[in-house]
């Protein structure tokens, strides 16, 4: 006989299905058992006429019987399958489960970090969990879609370095063989390279940072979306492809996760026709001007102001987006782009949702005079990037790119606490799967 | 004026327009000169009725011109845009070549390995060389296409792991803040921890072989494509689901990737309607009988033996494929399940083609007794695979999966000498970007 998903009963009425799925809820009323059964389409109410007590929760099974339509006032609303149910006729438990450290039955996963963590294989059988992960699956698909939509190229970056090209201590160090080598912090430099010879580029690669800190925003590797473009105008025009990546991004989400983003009592961001686009200073004025609070002539925004401006421009416009440029030169990396007219400020740019940086990008230095010039300006070694800078040697046009996290991300549009939650197995100073401070974990048995 | 794509040049004869691109080869002819513009679109003829002394060869440059017809004894059948040329009114170059190291408008690119590599940048500007890495984003994107057809979710598995599961040498240490941490070598037991909640996953991901040899086949960075599913019935659905994945990848190839396959004079390998599916036993029986070489008895084959039965599978039937299942239970890992009713041997299976392993895989131990069990067989600890044993208490139906690595495929499918040939940015023992054994590379200037 041929499984059927849960999810194809409701066409099944009357007829007799075989079903494999986890026991997500057992209630026993006397003779009468009930189920819900899960799989990886939904979930179904099952009825025994047998006591079933070799039955655990969250135990696998398979079971036959006969889809029923529930009398009308019977049908639950709440459940896609809500107006059937199958009468059991058969079942065999294909994987027992041992009795659950803690309920997993409830709506709201009321857990600790630490035990959400500790116990991953069984928290990511959750729904409200299970879709935080569709909802990144979706986002990073997304990405890529959007990407080969637009002519752009998929490309590998490496994880292993040879050198720390922009120097900071935050980096993860590999016994390489007799040498030393490096986790990557960012596939920028590659991508660079790469763009120079396939004008259009992504990856969706991990990066590694070896963040000395514990907060609720950072984890040690991160999956990074990054995408470079060839022959660019202007900055603007690495906006727009940036603008236009992130509304497709949310265009798909509504789409195909309209449901789990509910569980969550979370909204999809506002956007409107052309996001906002202000410059750091005229950002600093708006917040002087609002909230009286004098930010300007500061070189950044900190946490504070960005929560501010983005509240402000949703008040003007009703954006939840909104892009801010012209931060001073030496406050970002050496390959952005300084403004010809106003050296001073540079051709880079961020984009801030809710309150939050999501995304950075801008123009890079593409003339190879330059870029040297730069890279001499920024006390780098010139010698750590060279394959990087025999890129521009050979002819780059003016061109840019964008990157953003995929956690932070999932994290920001379902309004998680902790950026630990939107990562299945999440690294970070005190953590590698358990806690590492503790010794050895005991042995299982 | 909006910039037009050279590949729509062909249906804008008699028209003005502005393109973008790099000058892949040019040819002076008195007052005539001939360039040949590339962009990621295609190539073009552009004729200049100046000398054009200033534009050198892979220079990125902005033309503007009036696309013409060819007259019909001039088409080039060579060229997409073979029937049309463009006369050069005016050009800018947006980003000025050096001369090069060495020649690449050639139709080979004869390099030497460490030249192509160590001049990276420029190599990938080369047909044959854009042309490998069109075919392996084309053969990642498809593997995921047809994953999330057939209902498999995708997730990030990680790259840093806490111990070295199943021992070896061959992994790379990581300084993790004041601990000790692995890159992963594969994400075998995280994708079974996933599919325990998800029933189907897939991966592409980054697995780490500190491999101490340099050999044409073996780098330590390699993409793996990875999938895992639950409520298979038996091994074969999982060789089926291979099966299907590897042939929806070679329908993918043949349809958007014709082009490059016929410029390395390869051909996408032959499939019939059921790939041949044998023993071990029953290879070693035919290398016999065929050749009168002797490997019956063997645990494996080794490279020579999976040449010759993949030879003969292809005399039998046509297939370039075959499945090659029934090895020995303690050559394969402790997570295999043996045959119940013959334990001496597992349900792990291989796909080769051509000659050589494409993929590996098969089905899994899923009762946690079991395989507690064959964890102290195999002499492991425990203690360090605590995260993925506990997803086996609760509930695991039968299931299994399969995995391969892109780079190989690429260089399988092309013909490629070297593995590197089919890695943008390859690492090995001696190499990382540049060779590591040389001191520092001098500072480009």
């Amino acid at each position: 006989m041929e499984r059927t998903l849960i999810i194809e009963t409701i066409k099944k009425a009357g007829e007799k299905v075989l079903l494999n799925g986890w026991v997500d809820t057992k209630r026993d009323h006397g003779k009468l058992t009930f189920i819900d059964l899960r799989d990886r389409s939904g979930k179904i109410q099952c009825v025994g006429f047998q006591k079933m007590s070799d039955l655990s929760v969250q135990s696998a099974i398979q079971i036959i019987g006969t889809v029923k339509n529930r009398p009308e006032k019977m049908v639950n609303n709440e459940l896609p399958t809500g107006t059937v149910e199958v009468d059991v006729e058969e079942y065999v438990v294909l994987g027992k489960a041992e009795a659950l450290p803690f309920d997993i039955g409830n709506q709201d996963l009321d857990l600790e970090l630490p035990t959400l963590l500790d116990h991953r294989s069984l928290t990511l059988r959750h729904p409200k969990v299970q879709a935080i992960f569709k909802v990144q699956a979706v986002i990073i698909d997304s990405f890529r879609e959007f990407m080969k939509s637009q002519d752009f190229m998929e490309f590998q970056a490496p994880s292993i370095t040879p050198a720390v090209a922009e120097g900071g201590s935050e980096v993860f160090e590999v016994g390489y063989f007799e040498h030393k080598a490096y986790l990557t912090q960012s596939p920028q430099l590659y991508k660079q390279i790469v763009m120079s010879a396939f004008e259009r580029v992504f990856s969706v690669n991990k990066v590694f940072r070896a963040e000395p800190s514990i907060t609720t925003r950072h984890i040690t590797e991160i999956v990074s979306l990054d995408a470079e473009m060839a022959f660019i105008n202007s900055w603007e025009d690495v906006r727009d492809m940036a603008e236009r990546t992130v509304k497709y991004i949310f265009t798909q989400l509504e789409e195909k996760c309209a449901d789990e983003i509910q569980l969550f009592g979370a909204t999809i961001p506002n956007v409107i026709e052309r996001t906002p686009t202000i410059s750091l200073k005229e950002a600093q004025d708006k917040i002087f001007a609002k909230i009286g609070k004098d930010v300007r002539g500061e070189k950044d925004l900190n946490p504070e102001d960005e929560r501010e401006i983005c509240k402000i421009i949703h008040e003007e416009t009703g954006s939840d987006l909104v892009f801010v440029y012209g931060y001073p030169t030496r406050k970002k990396p050496f390959y952005v782009y300084p403004n010809p007219e106003n050296p001073e400020v540079n051709e880079g740019m961020d984009l801030l949702c809710r309150g939050v940086e999501w995304l950075s990008g801008g123009r890079r230095v593409n003339d190879y005079t330059q870029l040297l010039e730069q890279v001499k300006t920024w006390g780098m070694d010139p010698g750590k990037i060279k394959l990087f800078l025999e890129a521009f040697k050979y002819g780059v046009p003016p061109e840019g790119g964008f990157a953003f996290g995929a956690e932070r991300i999932t994290m920001q549009i379902l309004g998680l606490k902790n950026i630990r939650e939107a990562v299945m197995f999440p690294r970070d100073m005190e953590r590698i799967d358990f806690r590492l401070s503790s010794a050895e974990p005991e042995p299982t048995n």
